[in-house]
């Protein structure tokens, strides 16, 4: 075992975790942890030592009173954590529901976009689409909140080379569906055989023996199928025009494309999509939908949630916190008081309601930038992505508006299904936000119809949401450039006074679930070391 | 649309199959077809036109007597698809159940390999593990059964960045398990970062204008992640330190490693097993085991089953064909006659029955050669691999003996699970084949062990397998050269008098269930031909 090298790479956190542990199971991932055999997202789970029960009660100090803004995963997991010691926690909810953007579209779902009338889902029963996060990375601690609290999972193929990319406007391979695995094994294939050649033929300067550059054209041949003499002449991995079968049937392979063309395509610059730490496989996403796990939430913390609960203004003296609310329903004005407030508004919200926030907070909530983002479902009454074209799941790329068109990565072989139309965010997002309903539905048809004429035939009905449009919401996600994160970001991220922020804004996991949870633990953990040193 | 483009590339085939068909949805897959819309494998099984009860009924040629050799999925189509249309089929299967390789080991699974003593399988129960095929591509023929029969599937997970190399023997990342995202990612870099510097230097002699030259630069800046000044610094792509988290965790990202170290490895080497078109992305099995397919095509064909039916003799005459077959339990002896046989018996196998053959098929069955192949499940009381490494499905490949190992892709987050502690072929499955059993289980917790160290204490019972050993197999897969497929395979694959072939050897997808199930459909189109003409 290479274990040296290893503990060298061992972190301070790393360190500090393994040594706080004690007896069961942590002692195995302290002696584990010590030979550098853990998932460094393992240890940051390790890491997270919830407040027991027995703290509060030992110290005397019981019965202290949070004040919780939002009941989406932030504020659900901070009442959920905080719960379990002994505190007692009070969630306002602007919406009639729980979850934020952890929101699933089903049959009578209903909601008015800011300016804009009322849309309601006519899907059938039983079907859905996930408007908002619809897809967990493996390592994220998402997944270790569904095996608590055992919310099944299934894969979510974010990876299918069966999908298709379609491009307007870029050469011979315009307005042509052409299949991911084509692409690749062409690029690919070209590639290689240019550094294969190069190598060998030692034009480049590099610093390795000749055994070593033997061995990396090696690889560049496996890597690009290439001929014995380092040619790229096309490749079954691209597909067949006949496929292969039984008896003589020995399959027809595609042509390749030629090198122009398949550059010019742009095609290329999609693969890199799929390599992002974030977006690899494996991914997950709860069976049934997304708000399997808003629910699981409610479960456990729902009486705690006063849901119709607008926030009007955010007071805090040296002694404690007062929220001013008022059901948008009645207009009935309320207030709740408490020990400490754990806000996860989104800023884009929060900037608008007077709060007691230090000057620094003020301009740091008003400097923060929310992406664009938007999504549709369309559903088909049949699966003609799986019947005609055998695409189980994954997505189709363009660079039309619609950007990209995913196929249900659930109840595969089924009659129906929904269908997302369009994943849009930035300018094109901007650009359908701006359409009514009706307009964007004749947009997803129109140019997904593209990809799949049978788009025509088969629509049945669609929901659309934009982001920025959504009440309460008013934005995908943060999205901070790195002079952000330097100049304004920090101030965020610290308590002003008894109020802390929390959300996937406040976390290097922007957008993601994980980065509301992982932040909701951390003020957690900050507010109980606070009460327990008081 | 290129529509153009498309219509020339229409095969024979596709012509073929699409002015076959007539009504119904058979229309628009021609219109379809015609347009150049459908993928390949889907004009593929248009193109097989089962027999109709009608057909045998209206001209008076009903009763027709086949016998079908063999219960794995090859003879059961031909007995499913024959039954539909009404001849009298009758299977004789030599082991006590059908599926053949098709085969799920559970708890009380026994059998004795060939030389050896018994094994039985001390699993948990509802614990299982697929022993022959255990992975579906999205676009074979098995899905459109799995579909027709309502055998529900999931994803099998054979891409997952999670998994590990492990190379021993491998340069300075020896011994060492390396994350395959790592590995990637830095492959990819240093050669994206080779490559674009040697076209940016105009090293190569290129057949691009300047234009596309940027365009090749630009997605290898974006395949390799590399800096503005096109070199390769690391990526997060390749995972962390520090995870990224909450607040102000902005995470540390791993160092790459050196060129030197990570072209002596040859982790490279296995990023293309993931290419190949028939291991790529999204593949499936089905929920509960690979036998559900078997189950479902005995539910349909059980009645035609005689089991324990071992083959002694396969004559033939011009009248009709007579198979002589006895129990191995009581050694009686009994014979059946038929109009045809469709024999499905491994050649492995079909070689030592005294058979009715001509010269030339006898040769040509002697001549095949079949596969080694092994493997073994491990069951573990704790899924450490999901819970520690977050690794969900997937695999990790290694040059020691046991190849690989493969992580259930199924039950996520249950309390146990079965890995495939080694899925060997070739000369690795010849050298393991010879060990015990207990001495296969040593093996494979002593080198998995050395890339999971929870082995150890985790482990409680194994199964394996060896397919040469497994008595009425005696191989994993034919195996061909293409010199094999010219000189004595087309002889395989035409009918010997009365006696016709099939099975995954008598096709170009050795190996895959949708072999067996391509070649079976192509037998019974060409004896419902021979007997309608007659």
């Amino acid at each position: 075992m290479a274990t040296k090298e290893k503990q060298e790479e061992m972190t301070r956190r790393q360190f500090l975790t393994t040594v706080g542990k004690v007896g069961g199971s942590a002692a195995v991932f302290s002696l584990m942890g010590t030979m550098g055999l853990l998932a460094p997202e393992t240890l940051k789970a390790a890491e997270f030592v919830p407040p027991g029960q027995s703290d509060l009660k030992l110290s005397g100090r019981g019965g202290k009173k949070i004040i919780i803004l939002g009941a989406g995963l932030a504020g659900m997991t901070a009442a959920y954590e905080l719960g379990l010691a002994g505190y007692d926690c009070t969630i306002l909810e602007a919406k009639s529901f729980a979850g934020g953007r952890c929101w699933t579209i089903r049959k009578g779902t209903s909601v008015s976009e800011i300016g804009s009338g009322r849309q309601t889902a006519r899907f059938d029963s039983g079907m859905y689409f996930n408007v908002g996060p619809m897809r967990i990375p493996q390592f994220h601690v998402t997944m270790e909140y569904c095996r608590k609290f055992g919310i099944a999972v299934e894969p979510f193929n974010n990876v299918n080379e069966s999908g298709f990319y379609y491009n307007e406007n870029a050469g011979a391979l315009s307005n042509r569906r052409v299949p991911k695995r084509a692409a690749k094994a062409d690029v690919r294939g070209y590639t290689a055989e240019m550094l294969a050649k190069a190598v060998n033929q030692n034009l480049l300067d590099l610093p390795l023996t000749s055994e070593e550059k033997n061995k990396l054209v090696d690889y560049l041949r496996a890597e690009g199928d290439l001929s014995p003499d380092l040619f790229y002449k096309g490749s079954s991995r691209g597909g067949y025009k006949e496929e292969p079968g039984g008896a003589l049937d020995g399959g027809v392979r595609r042509d390749p494309f030629d090198l122009k063309s398949i550059i010019d395509s742009g095609f290329g610059r999609y693969f890199s999509n799929e390599y992002s730490y974030d977006q690899q496989m494996m991914m997950f996403h709860p069976v049934g939908g997304m708000d399997k796990i808003s629910e699981a939430f409610v479960k456990r913390v729902g009486n705690r949630i006063r849901y119709r609960a607008e926030v009007k203004a955010i007071r805090q003296s040296g002694e404690g916190v007062k929220v001013l609310y008022s059901s948008p329903d009645t207009g009935v004005q309320k207030e709740i008081t408490g020990d400490y407030c754990i806000c996860t508004i989104p800023l884009s919200v929060l900037k608008n309601i007077p709060a007691d926030f230090s000057p620094e907070m003020s301009k740091a909530i008003a400097s923060t930038n929310y992406a664009s983002a938007g999504k549709i479902g369309l559903q088909f009454k049949r699966r003609f992505w799986e019947e005609d074209d055998h695409i189980y799941g994954g997505s189709s790329l363009t660079n039309m508006d619609i950007t990209q068109i995913f196929y249900p990565p659930n109840d595969y072989f089924s009659k129906k299904g929904i269908l997302l139309g369009y994943y849009a965010y930035g300018g094109n997002a901007d650009k359908i936000a701006n359409l009514s309903y009706i307009e964007r539905e004749r947009l997803a048809l129109s140019q997904g119809g593209k990809i799949h004429p049978q788009y025509a035939k088969e629509f049945e009905a669609s929901f659309s949401i934009d982001w920025k449009k959504t009440k309460y919401q008013e934005g995908g996600w943060a999205s901070y450039s790195s002079d952000d994160r330097k100049s304004f970001y920090p101030a965020l991220c610290k308590p002003d006074n008894r109020i802390y922020l929390a959300g996937e804004h406040l976390s290097y996991m922007t957008g993601w679930q994980s980065g509301a949870i992982e932040s909701a633990r951390i003020v957690v953990k900050d507010i109980h070391t606070r009460v327990m040193k008081a």
